[in-house]
């Protein structure tokens, strides 16, 4: 099997978790991450080839989290589903592992900390998702899936100075989570490539609110 | 009782109204067009009084749309909804025939074509808040709330060539409304004032996709 075939099989493999996803983390996602992964990891000289198994196989165990709930890490569930797999196809154990890496640290959370290179990358390109023009289209999505009431509240500012959890409640909102969230993501970024891309996105995103914020008031 | 006094008393009403709204029609959508109204009252020398009491009143009867269904048009209900609300608290016949006809004309359809002013006003009001940075934010939460499974399909424009409805179908996506509905809105407006503002936000709102694709492709 050739390069190219092995990815063409992990797709066929990874696209079966995504039968039933919608929203914020349906298959597009990991097209979207897919794509940016191979921007970042040519600039960034990475091995493409683990880089883009990685990033297919990121999320597969998401719709499971999204099941289970609670105690549930999709991250480190997956690296062991994106193991069976890639032990089905007769992948090399190195390669095996460099990929499963990149998975269980894509959160980076706890003691799953992203070291390779490839795994800094998978970090960065996921939480690109979230920002620029796409990171605005999936909030606003998201939040009207969730049972989001108003497009705003207006006491955004305010809230985000405190650590309170609103999510779910009247209180929420998209401009709620990009002051709290979205626009701290930048400084989380890991490689020089991601971060120059999440400070271009994160720039267009804050343009954008200026801009809600102004039709608000009937100025432009 | 002054013309603010009065003003605050239809406000009161007509919030009423909106105990149960949420999503693109909620109050919040009230006061952004009672804002840009007043915006385009000034430079097109409107009777500014007509125009508070017509958009704080215009989507009285929206909710009970909602519940009723087909054959049911908000600006008619709304028009008369709104007169028992004006005769109820003194207004001048001629103030009340002035605000009912923005509220009925302010969907032109049908026979209902906004004629004075005000109804032009209104009606430029309304549409101009599902363009520009609002537009987006509204449509995104609008298709989240209303079940859509994904960000876009890839195919908006083809299916975009085609007269069919895709409302409520895998299909149907946010740039799928902006291809078919949206980026068109700005040759419907009626004032010179209105025009403008609408090429102005219809620009964000190209600009915003032209982004929004780019980063699909992890290109920016």
């Amino acid at each position: 099997m050739t390069k190219k075939q092995l990815l063409e099989a992990i797709e066929i493999e990874a696209k079966k978790y995504f039968v039933d996803a919608s929203g914020c983390h349906d298959w597009t996602h990991v097209e979207r991450v897919r794509a940016l992964a191979g921007r970042i990891g040519k600039a960034e000289d990475a091995d493409l080839h683990v880089l883009a198994a990685a990033a297919l196989l990121h999320d597969v165990s998401r719709g499971e989290e999204m099941r289970k709930g609670g105690g549930f890490c999709h991250a480190e569930h997956g690296a062991e589903e994106a193991r069976n797999i890639l032990v089905r196809l007769g992948c090399e154990p190195d390669f095996i592992d460099r990929v499963t890496h990149c998975i269980r640290t894509h959160r980076k959370r706890g003691k799953n900390i992203p070291e390779s290179l490839e795994a800094k990358i998978l970090f960065d390109a996921d939480k690109l998702d979230s920002l620029g023009a796409i990171g605005v289209g999936r909030a606003f999505l998201f939040a009207g899936m969730a049972g989001s009431k108003t497009l705003y509240t207006g006491n955004e500012k305010e809230l985000a100075k405190h650590d309170k959890d609103y999510s779910y409640t009247n209180e929420d909102s998209v401009f709620l989570e990009y002051e709290k969230h979205l626009k701290h993501l930048k400084d989380r970024l890991l490689t020089k490539t991601g971060k120059t891309i999440a400070r271009e996105r994160s720039d267009f995103m804050k343009d954008f609110f200026t801009q809600f914020w102004k039709e608000v008031e009937g100025k432009c």
